[in-house]
């Protein structure tokens, strides 16, 4: 039986997709149209006021095709306040336009032990806190997937040896560190919380940096032999006031 | 051909899970709202009573994410009441805006034989009933997922014996024990009744805790080698008077 | 290339499940849903007398769980009457309120030599007679799955010769008979008809059943090796006499 | 690498499942269902047309199950056709109540070189050039599945020669000829066109046949150690005639 | 641990596809109608005059079968077009009755050395640059499907080293040759944008090439032993002063 690493968690995170009712949001007045995306506004205001006193963090993305029409990412302390997030969107007027989808919950998670750096405890570097409870980066495009590792005969990532797993994910990291100032990324831990082992979020100011970043990944052993993805879902950054303009008709 | 083990079974389960229709509910009087709360705090007390005489127990959570709003699990003597149960809730007012989502039948269920006990009989035991007809705890969060055993050629759950079988769940169960005063769990069986072959809910304080111990577990041989699972859905406890806040607009 | 076993078959089968728009329903009158009862406790009488005259078979089923609220299940001389009973149930007004689920089509059969006694032809019997053209039993609970065999290297069905076939069902036999009185069991074969290959109908008294012995069941070598399962369904018996209870409201 | 077997091709083929909305249907008064099924039977009568003059056959089918109500299988020159028939159904006003359900599209494919007569080529002769441009038997059922061959280490279709290939579909021929006059096939490559690699629709006079001819090729080399299966759909066949009867309430 | 190969990258796809809501379209007025159709008919114009300054290009296709009716292919240099694009259609009064289906979101990509000239650099080539902003061809059908190349063990195409990977494509490429003149290709890159990890999009004047191209095609190697086929979907191309015809009721 090979040992489990102990991790180090931080936020809550949800990612929330949305369709957009656009026939129904014709039928109704302009006035309406105009104090929903008002009173939306005030509510992405409340969300900045908690990511400006390092409570939380979000990020509301447009999506590219037609999976969704916006992705919300949220970051937050807790489960009682990802629950009310959801439910305050739903009970404003623009939510009754903003048809739920797939969304994913999970929390974020490194490994104790740095896998670049052997025999240092993360837990109290101010570096981890950092990443552990992360302000999201404002750039102009992110991408999120869920993934597995394999528990296959014969490439079973949860019986290989720690030490074993832990250079192969030194490598993938030294993969991901070639494309430090193009694309950053928040993993998070949902194994027992959702449907997939982890997910990951990535930023990029150009999205075919997700395309090269994961290509290239793609051929470190660790994902070759020992990764399964969920689907991907790429968005542009909406900035709070560019929603009118989105919703205008 | 290996041995079945005997299974001692308890109460029946149902694990309901309901979108909520905020738009129809936003076009109704207020009047008819509060009407419909009452009613279903009505339709929750006499569930109160119910598990006050032991006859069952009940719990009502707000789903994080949008796979659902809500998710009620009932346990019950019957099949019957299950049934009864469903339909009641769909013939309440309340019920036009609980749209029906995935649901899960199963049987709470354990072995005869303790696998941390080797030779004891389970059935007469005290413990044994407590475990069999649950009062579920009232803490803060609960995650409900389904899972199987394999029959792949080479690791093939039914075709070890009964010994090697029982070996590992007790391995299983001591990884579960590090969790105790953390964790609860109970275990219903749904082979014959279900999509998968067992279900799983779970109950903490911190659903931090769902992630470290379904990960832990997935080192032990039983789960890397042997275990295959669905999807998983939390959600944070809601009490009774809490309702007319969740539904308020 | 192994033999193909000669089977003989009896009538047809359509397992038809309904989700209940209670929504709707509600927005119609007493009277008009006074009148959609009655009328469709004249379909159910018309399905009573083709019964009474050995012409086939039907049960009616509250389902446990979202999966649906009922479900029907007809035996018939022909997939013309099938076809027939379903666009029937279609323009009733209940029909409006009955929103087509899941269903499965497939035909009884038995093979033609007794995997129990070598050498006997059951084309003849009238004990076979009566098994390809059955009257359900009207047991308080049915339970249905569909299924198939691998066809994998290195356990393929479809390659093994049929005296090991028939040599492993007997064996499967034998689990099954432990649940005479507790368990009835009706086989219909649907290759070439729907998704899986055969559909398996048991109806018990006692739910727990279900699960007991198809536990059980799937420590037998057919099983643990060779099966493959869908989802399975669970209803209870609903009377006549007790719809307009049931859609009460 | 193996090498492909050179096609002769014939015409392009669209199955088109269908839904009835029953409900929206007996909204309409009297008059305009009249009229709906009028429109609709010219519709059906401009098809006859074309079969008459042999350039171009269909068949309308009543659905077994609730997998659909209706299907309509089309035999044409040209994709173009193939997508106008589909529009044109649309656009008629029964076409508000034929909900669009699964479909598949094809081309009637014959390998050039007969496996029954080796050396033999296919293209000149006239009983080919009926097979490749087929008026379909108008018989009371019809059965249609989608399928493809597996490329799994150890059996892969696509990697044995052609002799072993021809030999292997040549038996596979052997047992669909014990249903001569029993069940009628045409084969349909969907390579590049639609989800699977090839379409199988059957007609017989029992649809009992159905399930013999497919489980008894279960057991062709071919298909046990080759085949995969998409789901089965089983229809009786609908005269222009009857749809008024079939529709009417 | 194989080498990944450098792509070099070109416009931005995005493929659309539209169910269109007949019942709806019939409800509105003649007037409503022909406004809608000459608000979309600009909108077509616009990307003609994008396309005509090759700084995008565009189709849309009439979908046979139901998995759609209408397919858009729009190439563009950002994906905050790709976006736009989507959302001004669904601001459009047509975008009513055109409910989003599935889509894929990729970019079109080539491999810096060239299968077919060892040791060549394609960054700088004319031909390279039309290949990754290319204007599609006006052909009278279009076939999209996406693929993956598999990581199982024994064939994991991102272990196998670059030389034998180029060799594979090559010999794949040499099939597509065979085809000039018949079949045009485009090939896109989704690793990190959408479900599968390539997206081919193929044009033809008769669809039959399209299954004559994919199925020899998957006798070469590259394809037998690596590739995972994603659905297909394949459209007839709509002029834009067809669209008129093609609603009109």
């Amino acid at each position: 039986m090979a040992e489990a690493v102990v991790t180090v968690d931080g936020w809550s995170a949800l990612h929330d997709t949305r369709q957009f009712d656009w026939t129904s949001w014709k039928l109704i007045s302009k006035e309406e149209r105009q104090a929903a995306i008002d009173e939306f506004q005030q509510l992405i205001s409340k969300w900045e006021a908690v990511e400006e006193e390092k409570q939380g963090s979000h990020g509301v993305y447009k999506v590219v095709g037609n999976k969704a029409d916006f992705m919300f990412i949220f970051l937050r302390e807790s489960f009682e306040e990802l629950e009310q997030i959801k439910t305050e969107i739903n009970k404003t007027k623009l939510g009754d336009f903003l048809i739920p989808g797939y969304s994913y919950v999970s929390i974020i998670e490194m490994t104790m032990h740095d896998p670049m750096k052997a025999g240092e405890d993360r837990e109290l570097s101010p570096y981890v806190k950092d990443r552990l409870k992360p302000i999201m980066p404002k750039w102009e495009h992110a991408c999120f997937y869920p993934m597995a590792r394999r528990r296959d005969p014969g490439a079973n990532w949860f019986e290989i040896e720690k030490e074993e797993r832990t250079k192969l994910l030194y490598e993938h990291g030294m993969t991901g560190r070639k494309y430090a100032g193009k694309v950053k990324e928040i993993i998070t831990g949902s194994i027992g919380l959702d449907e997939w082992e982890w997910g990951v979020t990535l930023f990029a100011h150009d999205p075919l940096q997700f395309k090269k970043i994961v290509y290239e990944m793609r051929f470190d052993e660790v994902t070759t032999k020992y990764a399964e993805f969920g689907d991907f879902i790429v968005g542009n950054f909406l900035e709070k006031e560019e929603l009118s303009i989105q919703l205008s008709i």
